[in-house]
């Protein structure tokens, strides 16, 4: 008889299995108030190594770090037109602060270009003030009516960065190089997936932006996931909190702007994009524990072996764990760490400390073998970017295998409730065509152009349109 | 004439010297919602300094980090008496959420004892998964009716520890342990501050701890700061949540438990420590900026060298900042980096490309000197250690000129009101003493052993009370 799976096959049940993988890795549990969650450990150390890798990009890209209040005064939501309408139907207010009521309502950022305005207005008085960039890693709350774990929560983790410059130009060429030396960069080379770089439809722009520039991936069932936005603000917060400068020739001009954020939703899109029926599997460059150091038994023999390769691959760079909890049964303790997607299991048994060898097992490829362990550290650090290109492959020939091109818009609809992308041209779409598309679930996810790049204005002729359902 | 002060005088005018400080080295601004702060990313640097200095020191006492939502149900926090009756007056209330009345109001946690509970009692079961050790990074809203900015802000980020335990002893031995391989490490060894060590009185304790640890430090003004506490919770949150474990006798017991947190109010601490009348002095091991490279004036050879400079600075493991802003008077740029507190200052000028020589500026204790460019790389590891060491030297000069031994009550007030701390033994104040010092707005700051130690009890024979005006 074939063992019960441990998670519901991703075939049968794609929602179910994503959520019985959640549990069972020990990722994030729901929180008490609806719509909130619980970052355990392991998925917040996921959420650690993402931090980490975007910090030092975003600061190389000359942004710096700061801190704004949660809480925004009610009355800056409503000073920029379209952000008031964009947000208000998702925001948490606070009436009663100190064990009174408060004269003004008080809302929970939802985002943070309002307060964050107020701010640049006061700190931004010249030309030799400009550009400047901020960014902040900080919690945001917006109420959730269909929440699911990590992709859509009332309350999640994200950066959101704010960048204020004294040109058009300037501006759009800032998102720009976010959106790929930063976002696409650590997307595609890091997390291993084929991120798609486009542009947005006036129709799903950012409330309050000119332009929204964006990186959608497909997920292990062909649906798509938004893995993250760069926006162009133009000149509309600034009007709005008279955020301007003394240019070099005198005038008083606006500011141009820019904002872009990604969330812990790209743990959503980690586990979509690479899980399988046995669990995770988490890209190496990513992985906060690469290697895992098994101890099969609890001899004193092999416990000390299994520390002394521990340390020895610490020496050479990869990130260990040991597990030597041999008061647990060793196949559980295999199967969670296949779960938690651990790139590489090294397991030590009585018997391997005779033919001085190990069993190397890799959840990427899958497959076990036999390894001498003076080749070890030689050999990880090869094995390990195998891996890590073998999931980006897989994620770009997914994407490959599973996009069609149509002309029409009902190809596109059937194309994307049969579970995958569909490219048409922009102009059998338009405006009306995503009216339509929307009555079947079904989006433009966005525009690129014919050779794939990210289209510079919104009719561009020969644009392409990505379309698809989506998380 | 002199010149009109960058700063009001600590001596004039303390409170404003410190607001003044915070201003004008552009550390932070007050938030629009009232108590709320804006942290300036110079202000944020520290921090995010301070952060990554706890944050290897947490992990290396073993706890893991995580994420638990903000947004906790208001009837949680009844749970455990004393914690309500602590924690109800300084409550942010969330009453809608999405366009509609909550059904159950909201509150945005001042602390998480309590929904941390409500996870540990399901994730807890056998005396296997003991000790169970998490923190977590974050934001935290405790309304101030009398804010001020770092050291109390309705809004502020911390660092909470929450632990549990299988023992009395287990949960003791490890909230002294972050007390003293922490905290105390931290804060004498990277912050420079002469903090004392000791255990709270019962009436100051942690609303819902049978022990709370502090470390106090004094300011430049011989005032008191409370800069962390590590509390021991017995079994009070066990109780309140029915937190419980299988014992290895197989019987169901409550698990014991600690917290612990630092937060941005550190920030205070730091500036109010080390600060002078020209500004802040941030200590070397800590600084996100350890020595500052300045062109003088803006010639092509001279920016050439700047750049050099710096990027053998860098490659010799030292955090350097260029700065080439010569668009800016020298002057100015000078009297800023001294606000900012950065360590050292390299002034290089047209006339030291000849001399092959610069002009090195110290911070910490005063003074200029002619340095041979060739000797920088090796003389500044050993200048900035001994910054560190001085400013922890004098920290403790303070404490220990400013520090009376009395006996009396009056004498204890009298110390405490002139601006310094006072020893007196606990037995001469005791519950009724403490009543009558807070008449004079004076509180006992901690109890320690006649030795310095930490008490193992309240009424230890010989305790000593430190007692002080307190930020």
């Amino acid at each position: 008889m074939a063992k019960a799976p441990v998670l519901t096959p991703q075939a049968e049940d794609f929602p179910r299995w994503y959520q019985d993988l959640v549990n069972k890795a020990e990722l994030a549990d729901n929180g008490p108030v609806r719509g909130t969650m619980v970052i355990r450990p392991y998925g917040y150390s996921l959420w650690e190594r993402m931090q980490q890798e975007m910090d030092a990009r975003i600061k190389e890209a000359g942004a710096q770090n700061a801190y704004f209040p949660m809480f925004i005064p009610q009355a800056y939501l409503t000073k920029e037109a379209e952000h008031v309408e964009g947000f208000s139907p998702e925001l948490a207010v606070v009436t009663h602060g100190g064990g009174k009521e408060l004269e003004e309502p008080i809302v929970v950022r939802p985002t943070s270009e309002t307060i964050i305005n107020d701010y640049f207005s006061k700190w931004v008085q010249s030309y030799r003030d400009l550009p400047l960039l901020i960014n902040q890693w900080a919690n945001v709350v917006r109420w959730e009516m269909r929440p699911r774990v990590f992709l859509r929560t009332s309350e999640f983790l994200w950066q959101e960065g704010h960048t204020a410059h004294a040109t058009y130009e300037d501006a759009r060429d800032y998102a720009a190089r976010i959106h790929r030396d930063v976002y696409a960069d650590f997307m595609v080379n890091v997390l291993g997936i084929d991120v798609v770089l486009g542009r947005k439809t006036p129709k799903e722009r950012f409330a309050g932006a000119i332009n929204t520039l964006t990186l959608e991936a497909m997920m292990g069932d062909g649906k798509a996931l938004q893995m993250g936005t760069s926006h162009e603000l133009g000149t509309n917060f600034a009007k709005a909190f008279n955020t301007s400068y003394l240019s070099r020739e005198g005038k008083q001009e606006l500011v141009w702007q820019t904002s872009w954020g990604v969330s812990t939703r790209m743990v959503g899109g980690l586990i979509m994009s690479h899980g399988d029926d046995n669990g995770l599997r988490v890209p190496p460059r990513l992985a906060p524990v690469q290697v895992v150091v098994l101890a099969i038994k609890g001899d004193e023999a092999v416990l000390a072996k299994v520390r002394e390769i521990g340390d020895r691959l610490k020496d050479a760079g990869i990130r260990v764990r040991i597990d030597d909890r041999t008061d647990t049964p060793f196949g559980r303790r295999a199967v969670d760490w296949e779960l938690k997607g651990v790139p590489v299991r090294i397991e030590v048994g009585p018997r391997d400390l005779e033919s001085h060898t190990v069993m190397l097992a890799r959840r990427i490829p899958g497959g076990k073998e036999q390894v001498r362990i003076e080749a070890l550290a030689e050999l990880l650090p090869r094995v390990l970017e195998e891996d890590q290109a073998l999931l980006l492959a897989q994620s770009r020939e997914r994407r490959e295998a599973r996009t069609t091109e149509v002309t029409t818009l009902k190809e596109a609809a059937e194309a994307a409730t049969a579970g995958g992308w569909a490219r048409i041209p922009w102009a059998n779409v338009g405006a009306e065509g995503e009216a339509e598309l929307a009555e079947q679930a079904v989006t433009v996810r966005c525009l690129v152009t014919e050779d794939g790049a990210v289209p510079d204005a919104d009719d561009a002729p020969g644009t392409v349109a990505l379309v698809a359902r989506a998380y």
